[in-house]
């Protein structure tokens, strides 16, 4: 879908402003409010430092109450500040409570950034009010909320989907999401939100969020770092009349709509990743189970030798097996098999005859494909990551300032 | 020492030629020899797929024989060819053996460069009666055998010490190493040979060198790779006359200079990594255990933004800590406290005020520490490792070439 924004499921709004965090005029706080209570469900890094207004979203999401809104700010990571960084967050949630007359327990607060710093609360408690004036469920105010959350994200992760129940009613889902670095799987990768206008309840919710998330954003890899304020939650409203149940048709084809949202996004994610110049998808075959197949995919992701030589297009297979062959999967060596760009380069451990023409032109695409195979069993996995370019050291080395 | 060489201790012969593996005129194929028949240790990758000069010697050290020869090539690293690979290895191997009149069996083969083409081993064996007819114990011949196994290494690395035994003996060890990416712990991290002129069984021999190696070049890492064809191999050869016994006062005063020199190649691996402009020593302080504690080394130590960061003099310590809490690693971040160049940055968790100005002048330096400090025991690691340039970036987009 060309045009999603994160407004499109009933009873949503949104807004973006500046508030002067980013210090170059663009929009840096974004809010998302649903017009009536919704059930929340959120999964969240696996980094033990964890950032204040991630921690404080945690506590308050445990609670189990239903919310009303997300705000999220970017350019500070509100984290390593000690235990004044959840009273910043709580100040935050308190000004968006009080503008729109509801309790701050109802408000989910996220940050991202520099690590370290105190959050400039004034800053964003001052921009609230125009904020919630300015909220609406335009097409305009929705992608305003995704850009206030854009760090070094160079283009916008948006995406929606509606569905038909089978009594007809129709249900929509919506989700945008943040990168686009100190990204790695098992955990929630990074910000996103996903709103929908479907009445689901909260284990339920969490269940599907789970599964939306397992092979999706938790198979996504920019550097192999994990942020410490990762999160992805999504609020469920209710206002399309339509109440999804466990173990039905229609929690079947939500589940399905979701998780391809979460793909989506993913893809989009990994392919805007850092100074990438490609997409990178690698594939194992044949692994003796899920683990070790989730090994060597992620070895091969994250090895920065396999992901500069895809930044130079060279077809230098070598470099994928020597990652499987790190990666703590056990497998025989003599059995693995290696296709790059559809172009088998190693069967049964021994290289194959290659053009370097032919792969020096296949490797120019945006697109590339790796595939491992080995006849250790029948697991499969996949992951999605970007190559590693000079912009990526460029990037990096200068972050905050 | 400045002018260490591989041929300082007693009885031993090097050189090094050209044998235009390298297509630049550079040395490529390089030799060292024991006058007399040498005891061998070695410890290797712990890649599941290994280079078939590598196995080939695996399987030669493996029969417990002394030997007289270890000859490298760099350039192309005989893997991933399948059994012919070991073939053209064996191929090698005799040419030597059958120039110096020994068997097979006492030369020990090295391969170290690109995977999946097949070892040019004509073009070696043509050169081998140029290789020994040049041997000579001079520090030039000495010399010549590093330069032929350097790849992408900008200095040689070459180290030497003498120490007196309790009997007045004196005792030589010299090692040579290259580096300088694929490089990461718990494996022998690249090519290096010691030579000694101590007489020292084999299993003291084993043992020592695994010692030596535990907390030295297993505590290096660039850029997490780890290569197919690693290896790290002492001979001695006895000629001093002296002989190391398990348990003596000789073999701690061995063992010191031993892990000593392996600690110096350690640091000049790391500080001529691919692309790196700065060395960093990484220390852990406080951790539960001694896991724990290399987990979090490890972890910063292969964290691309906290690389990143260093090469851009950014005294960013978020990712520090970030690289610390994803580490796997149990500790409380309210204990954690991080150190850069000397200057705390975060105390139990809580951001410290900073000089920028003071903190952009430290991190010009050439060496850059980080400490980690943690409330949970008393266990301390380290780890050395280097920035990441734009340089790495270029060297690896294009290796193969």
């Amino acid at each position: 879908m060309d045009q999603a924004f994160i407004t499109m499921p009933k009873g949503f709004k949104a807004n973006g402003v500046c508030a002067d965090l980013k210090g170059n005029g663009a929009l840096d706080v974004g809010l998302v409010v649903s017009d009536v209570p919704a059930n929340i469900a959120g999964v969240y890094t696996s980094n033990l430092v964890k950032g204040h207004s991630l921690t404080r979203s945690i506590k308050v999401i445990n609670k189990g109450g239903k919310v009303r809104a997300m705000i999220v700010n970017a350019k500070n990571a509100n984290a390593g500040v000690g235990p004044v960084g959840e009273e910043d967050a709580q100040k935050v949630a308190e000004a968006v409570a009080s503008e729109l007359g509801v309790t701050a327990d109802e408000v989910i607060t996220a940050s991202t950034g520099v690590i370290g710093i105190r959050l400039p609360y004034e800053k964003i408690v001052a921009k609230v009010p125009e904020l919630v004036s300015g909220l609406s469920s335009s097409e305009e105010a929705g992608h305003k909320s995704e850009l206030a959350m854009m760090t070094t994200d160079t283009q916008p992760k948006e995406v929606a989907a509606t569905i038909t129940l089978k009594n007809g009613t129709e249900v929509t889902i919506a989700a945008m999401a943040k990168g686009s670095g100190m990204i790695h799987p098992n955990l929630a990768t990074m910000i996103s939100e996903f709103t929908t206008d479907a009445d689901i309840a909260p284990e339920l919710l969490h269940k599907m969020l789970k599964e939306a998330v397992s092979h999706t954003f938790n198979r996504v890899t920019v550097d192999g770092d994990t942020s410490v304020c990762d999160m992805v939650v999504i609020m469920a409203n209710g206002v399309s009349g339509a109440v999804i149940e466990e173990g039905t048709e229609d929690a079947a084809l939500f589940q399905e709509a979701f998780t391809s949202l979460a793909l989506d996004l993913s893809k989009m994610i990994a392919s805007d990743g850092e100074g990438a110049t490609k997409f990178v998808e690698i594939e194992v075959f044949g692994a003796r189970d899920e683990y070790d197949a989730y090994l060597i995919v992620s070895s091969i992701a994250k090895s920065p030798l396999c992901k500069t030589a895809i930044y130079g297009m060279d077809a230098n297979w070598g470099r994928i097996a020597t990652a499987a062959g790190y990666s703590g999967a056990k497998f025989d060596p003599n059995n693995l098999s290696i296709s790059l760009c559809g172009v088998q380069m190693c069967k049964d451990g021994v290289s194959l005859e290659f053009s370097e023409e032919e792969m020096a032109e296949l490797l120019k695409a945006h697109d590339i494909n790796v595939k491992v195979e080995l006849k250790e069993g029948d697991a499969y996995d996949r992951m999605f990551t970007c190559d590693y370019s000079h912009d990526y050291i460029t990037i990096n080395g200068s972050y905050r300032s």
